[in-house]
């Protein structure tokens, strides 16, 4: 065991640097190794998988988390993540990936849409352990203990045990004092869309213009998914991974490979 | 069947009202039904399932289509959808949405950073049967004419036949002549990953940039795959959805489950 180097931890987030989620994550992080942070220099939120490609990029070392190498990045959550493993870490392994803590859910369908989670994911796609992380608290001064209790047990699990086949956990944190979380729930994602609305309205040269809002709406009533766990005083963990495929169609649709090409 | 409506079809890309391929995909559509086209209005190539939040949208109508009414977006193509389906069609049922055809493969990893890809499972998403279709041919004057033929085909099933359970397809098709495709293989998301790679040059100010390049490096040796079928000269369909739990890890990972809160 003394001979085991510490543990390599990349830290991120979509919210940027000053986000109080990023900060109570650091200080949990530092107490399993070599912390090196690395996010964007603007909110990032909704952005999704997105990847920087007509822009260059920028890094730059900032002093914010004391003893903590802590740089920003011009680019995209998933941009921090392989500028962080190329050009930070310069292609040494990683031992763990965690991003957040973001302030708000990303369970369900949300997933698809976070940056936090598509920055944990970009991160488990180069094969690095990975725990996205959210609190249910958009507030400013969200009060993270608990979150932080929680989040260390599972950096000492996911260190010491792994995730066996998995790369990734989706872990949301419902916002309750510690004595009323029920514990944790390893569950599935839930089904769930966006209702979207726009609000409309003309700018100062009466041009028109949209703004993009909505509110979530559950369509799964089971009580294995995350929306459950959540609604229920659980924290969720969700196993999560990075394949689309529905495989229950490939041979339904089968019959799509009678097309042939022909004049019509 | 007199009685029936033609099918409301929303045509939308990654690559801007411009591109070569989303004329050949409206091209196709109008012979299927009422063709609205909603494009971003400014190239979104790897911009993922990204939505904008913290700005206003922008919705103008152009003249690119004759007989054709269409939009650019000042968002991502997944902003191009929402805006489509709220604004334009003002939440009647969309038919179909098709986005492309993409100059460039979508297959396997792709999926997850394609603003095409994302563009039709934000539309799959609303309900709305959807094709994401990708050639495998970067240039501008890229024949489109094979594609166009087999996408004639896939839109006549979908309208006639319906995707079951399924509401996305990701469709690819190789650069090769007719009498060289082999067909249509429905199959699933290869894996695979980018290894990254980035450029580094000063800018005029002397500051350091870096610009993202890589290559796709597939991890999957089977034959039950889109990658595989593309490179034995089939095209690609890959039935897809939305769920990116790993199911099968849930059971392995119920330890996790005996964690509780404590101080330590």
């Amino acid at each position: 065991m003394q001979e085991k180097r510490r543990p390599r931890i990349l830290v991120t987030n979509d919210d940027g640097m000053f986000a109080p989620g990023i900060k109570a994550l650091v200080e949990v992080a530092i107490e399993f190794g070599e912390v090196i942070v690395v996010a964007p220099d603007s909110p990032q939120s909704g952005k999704g998988h997105a990847v920087t490609l007509s822009q260059p990029l920028r890094l730059n070392k900032v002093n914010v988390f004391p003893g903590v190498d802590a740089y920003e990045c011009s680019g995209t959550p998933v941009d921090c993540v392989k500028l962080a493993k190329h050009i930070i870490f310069k292609n040494q392994s990683i031992d763990l990936c965690l991003s957040g803590i973001n302030h708000g859910s990303n369970a369900s369908i949300n997933i698809i849409y976070s940056g936090t989670m598509s920055a944990a994911m970009e991160a488990s796609l180069e094969g690095i352990p990975s725990i996205g992380l959210s609190l249910m608290d958009f507030s400013f001064d969200a009060d993270f203990l608990v979150a932080q209790n929680y989040t260390r047990h599972l950096i000492r699990n996911v260190i010491n045990e792994g995730l066996g086949n998995c790369n990734l956990l989706n872990v949301n944190i419902p916002k309750l004092p510690a004595d009323e979380i029920q514990g944790i729930r390893v569950c599935r994602q839930a089904k769930g869309r966006w209702i979207e609305e726009f609000s409309e309205a003309l700018d100062p040269r009466g041009q028109k213009y949209y703004w993009l809002t909505g509110r979530f709406q559950i369509e799964d009533e089971q009580s294995d998914t995350d929306i459950w766990a959540l609604d229920n005083g659980y924290i969720s963990v969700v196993p999560s991974g990075h394949d689309l495929t529905m495989h229950e169609s490939i041979d339904e649709l089968k019959h799509l490979e009678n097309i042939t090409y022909a004049i019509t």
